[in-house]
């Protein structure tokens, strides 16, 4: 996998990992409940995201830390809905 | 942060961002239904678990490697559930 860049994977999954965040927040928002989202779920992966960031800041992995910053966010915003909308 | 391991960190977090899936996957097995998780962000979320896996592979990067192989099996199941109940 010579001619493979390990930083455009990596920015490549980040893109996909975070946009799939997306669909979620959007169809909390629209719906205006989040039942079916796990309140556990989401505290958790919150807590992993931050220690991904950590991770990523001591290795110098932008396409980790990237990642993980935009992740934090989507994911705050969609505990934060199923918080309001309870 | 000298103390600090970069892998320590990377497995915690490995540990978090892959236990979250869990209550998920057992929410969605337990109600029998999966209307609130959206199908869209799984089949997402699934392709960029396999391209962080790549990215891992090609950084030798054991946290990474490991995390996104569980996680990998806990998305699949999320989703296959989310196509049965539907």
């Amino acid at each position: 996998m010579n001619w493979l860049n390990s930083d455009l994977v990596g920015y490549v999954a980040a893109t996909l990992t975070t946009s799939a965040f997306i669909p979620q927040a959007l169809m909390t928002w629209k719906n205006k409940r989040a039942e079916g989202v796990s309140l556990s779920m989401y505290v958790i992966l919150i807590t992993g995201v931050i220690l991904w960031l950590t991770y990523g800041i001591m290795l110098s992995a932008w396409p980790v830390i990237i990642a993980n910053i935009i992740t934090l966010f989507l994911t705050i915003f969609i505990l934060a809905m199923k918080i309001v909308y309870k």
